[in-house]
């Protein structure tokens, strides 16, 4: 019932806090698979094809509270369900670098941290609905105080995730890390700390190994 | 997690095949409740609350093949758990009396029959987020090419569900009555090819004594 992407291609996820650079990462990694011969898919949740997009319009726009986490949680699990069978799974089966801009991760610790402790009702959702993880899920760790200083630096984000302040940026940080340590076989943590160059290197060496995994 | 009806009010829901005659019935024994005094909400699935007008415009408008069965079943789903949560559930802990056009059982159906067969998924989602049934159904049976005669002669009505012929509806007939003897504690099937009125005070007596047995 749940796709499984085929062994051919490589899904690669980014998470981290709001500022953590992930958007100038993901463009840095494309660039770098694609000089190297790679058919490579950018994406992003929530969102991703034209229905999940639709319904990531009816989460974020709008009254905050007009959702419980609980009906935000279905519907995440809605948009991230169509953006797989229409285009995750087809790039991957087409052997694509499918590089997406967070993915269950994100959903794991938002709802699980900010919204009320609904990880064990998410985790039975992401298994009973979509059932896949990435093959390498680049963490990029950084200072909630730099990470939001960037964010807030930035033109016309969605302030739904973003306006939370610091401390819950630490919690998040702290949130993301300790998904690191559960899911240790897929999950590489970035030094966020460092220069855009660094940062871009460490990310492709970790693609890279990972790609040659793969074969 | 998932909200409980109290005991003080009642909650009903209708389930048929189109043109059984559901509306009129569902206003009939409003009426024959609120002249006994009960204060009865009416309302009706998919939808029933803001936000889940909103997810059923988003299913029902547009190619029909634009969700996956699995997608459309996460957004009703999603919807319901909205519907519970702003309507149903405070209604009936206020000791109202809801009755709902269509309610999980429709999704059982629909989703089991014409679009692949989901009722295993179904059910462990209704489970894990909806965890809710009716005290009392109210299967209206008929004929399906009677029935079908009636939705045609009706004006405006969503294609999505309605047009699928007669052999699909007596198959959904088939359905529905499988699942008032899987659900027998709760079902009541009343025989609709009877005179509205007879129907009407079929369904009054059903209801009369769910009230009792409540108190």
């Amino acid at each position: 019932m749940t796709p499984k992407p085929t062994p051919l291609g490589l899904f690669i996820s980014f998470e981290g806090i709001d500022g953590s650079g992930k958007s100038t990462q993901v463009a840095r990694l494309a660039d770098h698979l694609r000089a190297r011969g790679h058919d490579v898919v950018l994406t992003r949740e929530p969102g991703g094809s034209e229905g999940a997009e639709e319904i990531r319009a009816l989460v974020l726009q709008g009254d905050p509270d007009r959702w419980s986490a609980e009906t935000e949680t279905l519907l995440f699990t809605a948009a991230r369900r169509d953006h797989l069978e229409r285009l995750i799974t087809p790039a991957l089966a087409q052997g694509k670098i499918v590089i997406c801009d967070r993915f269950a991760d994100s959903t794991r610790m938002y709802q699980g941290l900010s919204r009320g402790d609904l990880r064990a009702t998410v985790d039975q959702l992401h298994e009973l609905m979509i059932g896949v993880e990435p093959d390498l899920t680049i963490l990029i760790d950084m200072d909630p105080t730099e990470g939001l200083k960037r964010a807030k630096g930035r033109q016309g984000h969605e302030e739904r995730f973003e306006d939370f302040g610091t401390s819950l940026q630490e919690a998040m940080r702290a949130g993301f890390l300790k998904l690191s340590e559960e899911f240790s076989d897929r999950f590489r943590v970035i030094d966020g700390s460092q220069s855009i160059d660094q940062v871009a290197q460490d990310i492709a060496v970790a693609t890279d190994l990972a790609l040659e995994q793969r074969r």
